[in-house]
């Protein structure tokens, strides 16, 4: 294949709290009861247009472990990070050991905690980003939006590239908008939702790289030269903590957008992030009774009038007298009942909590 | 003291599911948090009425070890069913072996798993109805209406005695009305809720016992001939299958009042029979955030914009966010969620777990 994909593996998914843990984030997570972690999935995604040997995921030290086991990931492609330094560390890492190893390679960034349940449709837009990629673009997969989303970043696309068929400019990106905003985009039919996916030549991001942020692209030249030899933690040790901490969004995308080097390709695939209960709700269908049994079942649910409930309550018995759009989710420790018009608004409890003192419970 | 006590402790508590279960009914769980059960706390009430010796509980074999244990009662004290005859079976079997061991004495009958908060109120009230009773009358407790409820029956009076201030003879009582029924009851004065709260004498309750069900009567006297004697267990073996199963109220209350032969004292004492997730939030003040916190406490609730929501959940933490008016109701196998004003609807759902065979849910 032409592709090696890096799977930056982070982020608690406090919105799926307390499902969701600091050292049980949601990537590691069935969290829709498919039988497979979001990790798993995205692995399961990914090795159609990698092969087994293709993948190199990303994570701290904490989640090793656990992405390891689940995986059965090849140890030379787990990359294992002393402490968080955002996203354009974790993909310029993985970009500078590969490029060190094999030379320039097409690599494509994907969040190990997203859902795409077609993986042919997926696949298909992926082989047209490497297409714009082997051509020197930094070229992003832009989501379809099916409605005015305040929840995501968005990608405006311009004319398209003569040379790759399906494959557009970009014009710029752009933050999450308010909702009035987001109706204009999606009324423009020029905006995709951005799902942080880039697919490009190391050696091009890593150019752009060192343009942009030089300093931060020395360290992980650095890193990576010895990243295969017995210097590794010693060099790790130096460098890391200094490493500039920036999104990959702000570092290249946006700045290359605007000197026209990065591409969009549309990609008409159902997709979520599962930032939160609502969102989590939607992926699974109801039973009969309205209900979406997601993560692990519940070993029966029993509802009067509650359409639209979303319950996580593994091993338990549920009733539900009268409250529809509510999601219920059980863990041994923690218990939250939200409305799903709330489900933002998980976030402030897991701040409280923290505020509080309670580790044990984030 | 001229009183000694009946407390018949039986029925599951089905509305308080899943707190309440066949083998763990409400009365003998702490429901309201107040460190006592709900036996518990009918003790301590009528102990000051009765002294320590003056208390007989009638309950079912499974439930024998648990009340005793709650209550340190002695063995004498303590009269185990073979299986449930309903209530005046119950209270007539207590009624025949306290005259038989003591001669004919004043006895009231109080329910287990109810809530009264004022004691001293309380005992004020009882005094009077020992008044009632020793003067031959089978004398009821009319509980003040504070509302048209529907939950439970009525009791209308007439005439005061001229004999015992504070007493009045019964002219009826009245199964529970519908809603309009019940605000003319309310409207008129003269109707008091009934809790089922009987004091009268032995000699008396028996006498009408003979003349209204002659063959139960009948059967009391002869287990309550054996009780103290080595012949108990045959004798009850033989009989009690046999007995009559009617309700004290059908049996005694309602005909001896159509004879003239019943009084009641209303009391204004604030009084509650637990009968649903409802009634048991309003017993329990809610926090500063409007949370009713009951049974055993919470580790601790963070509720956002939930007011009114009542929570029992052991040793969790609870978060809770836009649903106010819930109860939620965790148990180590199953769990409650449901709106407060479908609090009556629990039962349908133990009834539908009964018809699908989830017997260890019960």
């Amino acid at each position: 294949m032409d592709l090696i994909a890096i799977v930056p593996a982070g982020g608690a998914g406090t919105r799926l709290w307390p499902l969701s843990r600091r050292r049980r984030p949601k990537f590691l997570l069935d969290v829709t009861g498919s039988g497979r972690t979001l990790l798993q999935s995205t692995w399961d995604r990914l090795t159609p247009l990698t092969g087994d040997q293709g993948i190199y995921v990303v994570t701290g030290k904490p989640h090793a472990p656990a992405v390891s086991a689940q995986l059965g990931l090849a140890e030379a492609n787990l990359l294992t990070e002393p402490s968080p330094r955002d996203s354009m560390a974790a993909i310029g890492l993985a970009a500078a050991v590969i490029e060190h190893r094999h030379g320039p390679q097409v690599v494509g960034s994907f969040a190990a905690d997203h859902v795409v349940p077609d993986t042919a449709a997926f696949a298909q837009v992926v082989r047209t980003a490497v297409a714009a990629a082997q051509q020197g673009y930094v070229t992003t997969i832009g989501i379809t939006a099916t409605a005015p989303s305040t929840a995501f970043g968005y990608i405006e696309r311009g004319g398209d590239l003569a040379t790759v068929p399906g494959a557009f400019a970009v014009t710029r990106f752009v933050e999450k908008p308010d909702e009035e905003t987001a109706q204009t985009y999606l009324d423009s039919g020029r905006f995709s939702w951005n799902a942080g996916m880039f697919v490009t030549r190391t050696d091009v991001l890593l150019r752009h790289l060192e343009r942009h942020q030089g300093t931060l692209a020395a360290g992980l030249r650095d890193i990576a030269a010895v990243w295969d030899t017995a210097a590794r933690e010693r060099v790790l040790a130096e460098v890391w903590p200094g490493l500039t901490r920036i999104a990959i969004d702000h570092a290249i995308a946006e700045p290359v957008a605007a000197e026209g080097g990065v591409a969009v390709v549309p990609g008409g695939f159902a997709w979520d992030d599962v930032g939160d209960w609502d969102a989590l709700g939607e992926l699974v269908a109801p039973g009969g009774d309205g209900v979406h049994r997601v993560g692990q079942a519940p070993r029966e649910v029993v509802a009067l009038d509650s359409p639209g409930a979303v319950v996580s309550a593994p091993d338990l018995t549920v009733a539900l007298v009268g409250v529809p759009g509510v999601a219920v989710v059980s863990t041994p420790d923690a218990l939250l009942v939200l409305d799903r018009s709330r489900a933002q608004d998980v976030k402030a409890v897991v701040d409280g909590l923290r505020g509080a003192g309670r580790e044990d419970l984030l």
